[in-house]
């Protein structure tokens, strides 16, 4: 039934269903609410992209995305130079802020060790992060990797790289999520909340 | 949190948010991928969505969205011409087009009647429709409303209008989806699946 849509509409529905999260039905959903829309807003909104793309760059230092020279938590004098949290991708430094719980400075690596993917240690900022380990007063790396098979692997390779450079390097727990349920839990995570458990 | 975000960044998961069944999360999460993509990918993006709406417009006879002079429903001469369908919007059409059940032709009405959100039936196509019933060889009208208070008004009111006209007029059925389960439906639709039993 795709020839009843116009080809310019069909080439839309093509291109928002590359969006992650968006299925063709939602795709279609979201072309024909953008061509309820007015040319202004429309205008606005690819202006929107586009500009956000021009603007936004990685932190020369933290890796992790700004329009300025230098990105905020870097920038901020009040934040705990010894302490450093390695995670995959800018937006888990966003993730790891809403927390409100770190106070230390990040290194973003740029993504996950996974061969599959032809992804290794080289395409990641690893060597970036030896040197800061060398060149800072870095006491101790917080390694905040996701907790799936390409994090886990890349907190270890890191681990194992920094043991030798005599840092204290910690993995953020996993456990169940708060305000979740046994019920739901994976037995994986379940097993690990078990085996982590601490006394009350 | 917010303040984290460049600016830039921050106005383009705004504009994300508007889209619908978008959240913050997803328009978060929507902003970041975007960001991932080159600049090449998100100037075809943003030409993809303003192209459609420079190229798409509703067809003049029946209103749905079509990038020639004659959507190719009304442009087809095997469309049976005395059957005519009312939808809302023109979303519907595709909708009505997938389930390969209907040979008609369409009507799109631009909305449904909602005095809530100051739409009446002077601000949908009812004039036009019923222009078209009054100068085409129309037979029956389907009214494809929306099975919802707005729609369910507007398919009164119009079946109102036309039958002084001498036309058959006809509703689509309520009922229970295909593949849907007993437990699930909801008593207003279990009450209208067993008005309309039919003999086995």
């Amino acid at each position: 039934m795709t020839d009843l849509y116009p080809q310019s509409l069909r080439r839309l529905i093509q291109e928002l269903s590359r969006l992650p999260g968006v299925g063709p039905k939602s795709a279609q959903r979201l072309a024909f609410y953008l061509l309820s829309r007015d040319k202004a807003a429309l205008h606005r909104f690819s202006e929107a992209i586009l500009n956000a793309k021009d603007m936004v760059h990685p932190c020369p230092i933290c890796g992790g995305y700004t329009d300025e020279s230098i990105c905020p938590i870097c920038a901020d004098p009040r934040r705990d130079r010894r302490l450093l949290c390695v995670v995959e991708q800018p937006r888990d430094v966003v993730s790891m802020e809403r927390s409100r719980s770190f106070q230390g400075v990040y290194q973003v690596l740029g993504g996950a060790i996974s061969p599959m993917d032809g992804i290794g240690p080289e395409q990641l900022a690893i060597a970036r992060l030896l040197r800061r380990v060398d060149e800072e007063q870095i006491q101790e790396v917080v390694v905040a990797t996701n907790p799936n098979v390409e994090g886990e692997a890349t907190a270890l390779y890191i681990a194992g790289l920094l043991k030798e450079k005599g840092v204290a390097v910690s993995r953020i727990a996993h456990g169940l999520p708060v305000g979740g349920d046994l019920e739901f839990a994976d037995e994986a995570t379940l097993a690990l909340a078990l085996a982590d458990r601490k006394p009350m």
